[in-house]
């Protein structure tokens, strides 16, 4: 029996588990891998202490700050439920161990949403992508095409026109992106945009060849060449494990106070996966803080 | 007339700062000086992205950063009220001048709380200080004591172990800070801890001589020599200047909610001074890019 157990390996659980590590309690970190999301983040600007980082490069640090601290560490697994027993929590596994503790802090984080279009699935890994910085090298000189239109999307088109023949950049609203990533792609000689634009179908046989748009103002429809489709138009929450014991909100984010707490005395919630606006890495590491110390005050209360 | 101004220059308007550079806003930086409380911090431990580091050190590394940004910064002000006025807020300060922004986000932090006892007020800067890790290395050699028993005096105590002759440390309480802060000091060989006592009166002639406590338990009233006496009995949250415009909590903390919303339309706070728990250099960098974000959302729809 853990004192806490934090699942999840992002910037909120690393966070907090530099803190649970300070106040020496008897604690778990439950993880796929150290990093989450982050891992798959090229340049990271906003992080305060960093003008510019790569996310690995950060991820290496925090990571050599955690084990700088008496913590277990568990890598490589998946949780696949969470439950209440009396006065302890069991967290169940894809590997089939399950894991008691008396606090639990939840971390998961968010994954990429679909685009939902014939061709989707069935090319996956064959030019369809959900993670341009990961994928992006892998067609250098070639045609691309990027669906969405905010930071992440703005983001691998950036990336992308410094190594793609062409970059088509196909959006369903008008960008949403800060300012500073769309002035610094839009003009491009090789970006052409499609603003208020559906993506209706990707084609190929065993690889992607092209993506059919159509415009939403006017109805026309384009066939645009591209050897990848990235999909970047938003994420959804890892809160599977929760259903049942906590009431998620309309988007299946986790509720927490300002305190991190949910509805469940001793459960918290820190990171992407809650309801605190702004996805960003120094939210999310302020966010693990709390949980950690709040969770922490609760032991001591309720020990 | 500013889109923003963010009054304050602590990790919370740092971060706010820099976000608020990227949305390329017309914004101002108003503020006594870059870094707050954390150029009186010693050692930041728990700052992820650095095991160690100091704290004047992780402030030159955030000003780098927010020089980088296009934000009008102005230094050496202090702010004495905020007001609404139509549609804008207006912003005093000590120098009679006054400056007109769309928004405000107010992060203008804690100052340290005064023990209240005769001698206090009469021998600062003459042995008594609110900052150990200012004026610690003055006492060298000498007789020491510190009031408190959290975090920022164990660490106080950690410092002056080192250097100073002997340590008093007088709590009123039970020991609340961590328990790794706890573990480095107690055992100290120049080290004596007053658990539940009280300081009555400080005095000296024109410098501190002694302290005089008394054990809550027992009744038993001691005189301890010492050149100086460190006050780390906690802090005050820098709210006046919106008295009258905001309803502040029973502490004089500026109520947010997650999205560092205050009750008036287009303020915001976020670090210290608001109600939001924890004093951490990251939960006000977290806070402080939220509230820029959120700012920033209001202005787009407020246009």
């Amino acid at each position: 029996m853990y004192d806490i157990v934090i699942l999840g390996g992002g910037p909120a659980a690393i966070t907090a588990a530099v803190y649970i590590g300070r106040k020496r309690l008897n604690a778990l970190l439950l993880t796929k891998n150290i990093g989450g999301q982050v891992l798959e983040t090229m340049s990271v600007e906003n992080y305060l202490g960093y003008s510019f980082i790569e996310g690995p490069e950060l991820i290496q640090k925090f990571d050599t700050q955690l084990r700088e601290h008496p913590i277990d560490i568990k890598l490589g697994y998946r949780v696949t439920k969470v439950r209440q027993a009396d006065e302890h929590f069991e967290v169940d596994t894809e590997s089939g161990e399950s894991f008691l503790s008396k606090v639990v802090l939840y971390t998961l984080g968010k994954r990429a949403r679909r685009l939902g279009v014939p061709g989707e699935d069935r090319l996956v890994g064959r030019g369809v992508s959900y993670c341009a910085v990961c994928d992006g090298p892998l067609f250098a000189g070639q045609k691309v095409t990027i669906v969405g239109g905010g930071d992440s999307a703005l983001e691998a088109a950036y990336d992308l026109i410094k190594m793609a023949e062409h970059v088509y950049l196909v959006s369903l609203t008008p960008f949403t992106a800060d300012p500073v990533l769309v002035e610094r792609v839009v003009g491009a000689p090789n970006l052409t945009t499609f603003v208020e634009h559906i993506a209706e179908e990707i084609e190929g046989g065993e690889f992607v060849e092209a993506i059919r748009i159509r415009d939403l103002k006017t109805g026309e429809r384009k066939r645009l060449e591209s050897k990848a489709v990235f999909v970047e138009i938003g994420l959804i929450p890892n809160s599977e494990p929760l259903k049942g014991l906590v009431t998620l909100n309309k988007w299946g984010e986790v509720p927490v106070n300002t305190c991190c707490e949910t509805e469940i005395p001793g459960l918290y919630a820190a990171g992407d996966v809650t309801d605190i606006p702004e996805k960003q890495i120094i939210v999310a590491c302020g966010e693990g803080a709390k949980a950690a110390l709040q969770a922490s005050k609760y032991l001591q209360k309720n020990k």
